[in-house]
């Protein structure tokens, strides 16, 4: 089967493109020295996974209990959990550490208690991961508070858990401006982590593991980090592109989707992706010449964007193409031929598909399930 | 079980609004002697479809091939795919026509043309709606353009299809500034269509159909029209609350979710509901003073919205809430407490989900599947 035979809207993912940015990635975490933790959020596909491992990864990251349930039932035994610890799940995780080496995330006195007290009655220990804020300001402590010294002192104090490191995450690279912004951001990522190693454990051997596409894609060295934990890497987006952390062409996910209208009068083209097909996601919003729920490609086979079409609105089902050259572009385009959009943000794309077509060159060749499920008993 | 105890984050269904919705939508249709033919591709659920039926629906609207599909394996045989047809699924929608009433949406003569060729091929006659571009420009055809009396011709000469009617979407109702604006939008969406029907077909006795949440929520009558296909109504969302179509207490979906982190200085909680439950819709832009992923209830059980919280970033699984109260609503709460969240747009959320856990009071009474299937053969 070719790509243009393929039913859409369909979430089509390059195979060579995928195996290369797997590659590079375990490339920089070779010849930095640190050891490569792919984030599977973005991906949530075990044959995915088991490429990264493959080529060299010590295991995985996820976001949700339910991405640990369906990658341990899959066979993965090493698991980092980078969510701050929900306490109603902690029958499960407890399960779950029975079977494999889970890594939980704390960032507060409240959490580390829960699971010591269960750590106590269980015999088990949990292998525990402090998030440190370096400046995203999400989830994480701030090493220089109070807070962060007191707990730190519980944690080195307890026999009941495993401590294993300090993890961050600088997600704030993603609201940079410019390249510089980002390598600027991921210096500090390292110094912050390093800075907290040093003042709340005294340098004490412990892991430093930080994270986010765009800072390891830029960062100019990776230094005295154990573990890099970027997800987004693997597939990439227009999103990246913008911030300078890839090209176009490093770019392996792409929506295939059909036009079912054409409204010539107001240089419109309608297609079958809409908001359940490429998400909400405007991109990033600090790049203000910029505004566009996707990039169309030139055509189906090639690396390049059509720059004078954007995705300007989308309803559920619906997306709206509009042209913004008056020698109009659209007339080129026709009742039911079909287009390939570049998303702005491939997490979140994914999160809305089944499956990946997986293709090599315009050939069809494979399928793999996207594992979605929300819910624990699935 | 009660609210409380349900692992985070879930998707609640309060049946007892639900009821009253789609009671109310009932009655507004019978009392203007109008068919309702609710959208379900806002719930994606059976059982809520069965109930719309049971309570007077003729039928229901899907916006995906998919839809049909999982919605005719479960019984309903009249179904309208209101959404403009993609060639690329013509085997399969005339297989469905083999075994139910499936209505289609044109409007071009390039699909009506692909339709009408495998009719006469095959045989079977599908039902056909026109559809009526009445201000969204989104799809549906500009019905004063010669491309429409042409299509209108075409259709009236045609043996091979079934011709039902005019179809129409006043989406726009969803960038007004007032409930005023909506009213008059919805008076216009009856005016054109019936328009359309005296100018394209000489009046001819055709159907019309109209569709919108906002419009037929605050339309003060529906006059000469034969059927109407809102969709969000059996929910409703903050966008509707803000628009004026409903209040705060009509909305019957909500967003459990559970606080993994407290930032106390910077008056933050973080939470377990991101991207990846509520979307990344921020609702209607016109109003300027909101801006939000969301709204927290005041608690587990009330109707009300504490207007000092406001959802202000989203990540893939993080949810920001910062307060903008001086005097710290944050203080309240503890980490592992859950909130209750009232999104912005039930149907995106919804689709993000695999189950409803449909909720009485505070008691969860019942589990419902959400068909989001992206795929056929799934």
């Amino acid at each position: 089967m070719k790509i243009q035979d393929l039913k859409t809207p369909a979430l089509i993912l390059d195979y060579d493109i995928l195996e290369e940015n797997i590659k590079r990635m375990q490339q920089k975490a070779d010849e930095n020295n640190v050891k490569l933790r792919p984030h599977i959020k973005t991906h949530k596909c075990t044959e995915i996974a088991r490429l990264q491992v493959k080529s060299g990864a010590i295991g995985i990251t996820s976001s949700t209990i339910q991405e640990v349930y369906s990658f341990a039932h899959a066979g993965f035994s090493d698991i980092t959990w980078a969510f701050p610890f929900n306490p109603a799940y902690l029958e499960e995780v407890f399960s779950i550490l029975k079977k494999i080496n889970l890594g939980l995330l704390i960032d507060s006195i409240e959490a580390f208690e829960i699971i010591e007290n269960k750590s106590k009655s269980t015999g088990i220990k949990p292998a525990i991961w402090l998030e440190i804020d370096s400046g995203q300001h999400r989830s994480g402590i701030d090493f220089t508070s109070k807070n962060a010294q007191e707990l730190a002192n519980r944690i080195l104090k307890s026999k009941h858990i495993n401590f294993v490191g300090l993890l961050t995450h600088a997600g704030h690279a993603y609201n940079a401006q410019s390249v510089e912004e980002v390598k600027k951001i991921a210096f500090e990522e390292q110094e912050i982590i390093l800075n907290a190693k040093e003042i709340l454990f005294n340098g004490l051997p412990i892991n430093a593991s930080i994270g986010s596409t765009p800072t390891i894609s830029l960062a100019d060295q990776i230094k005295n980090i154990d573990e890099i934990r970027p997800g987004n890497y693997v597939f990439y987006d227009y999103s990246q592109v913008l911030l300078g952390s890839c090209k176009v062409e490093d770019c392996a996910l792409s929506v295939l989707s059909t036009i079912v209208s054409i409204n010539k009068q107001a240089n419109r083209l309608i297609i079958d992706a809409g908001a359940l097909s490429l998400s909400k996601d405007t991109g990033p919003p600090q790049f203000k010449n910029y505004s566009s729920y996707g990039m169309i490609h030139t055509d189906l086979f090639s690396k390049n964007i059509n720059q004078n079409l954007r995705i300007t609105n989308l309803t559920q089902e619906h997306g709206i193409i509009a042209c913004s050259d008056e020698s109009s572009v659209i007339e080129r385009y026709k009742y039911g031929d079909k287009v390939r959009i570049l998303m702005n943000h491939s997490c979140l794309t994914t999160s809305l598909f089944d499956f990946y077509y997986v293709v090599s060159g315009d050939k069809v060749i494979d399928r793999w399930e996207i594992l979605r499920g929300r819910n624990l008993s699935k």
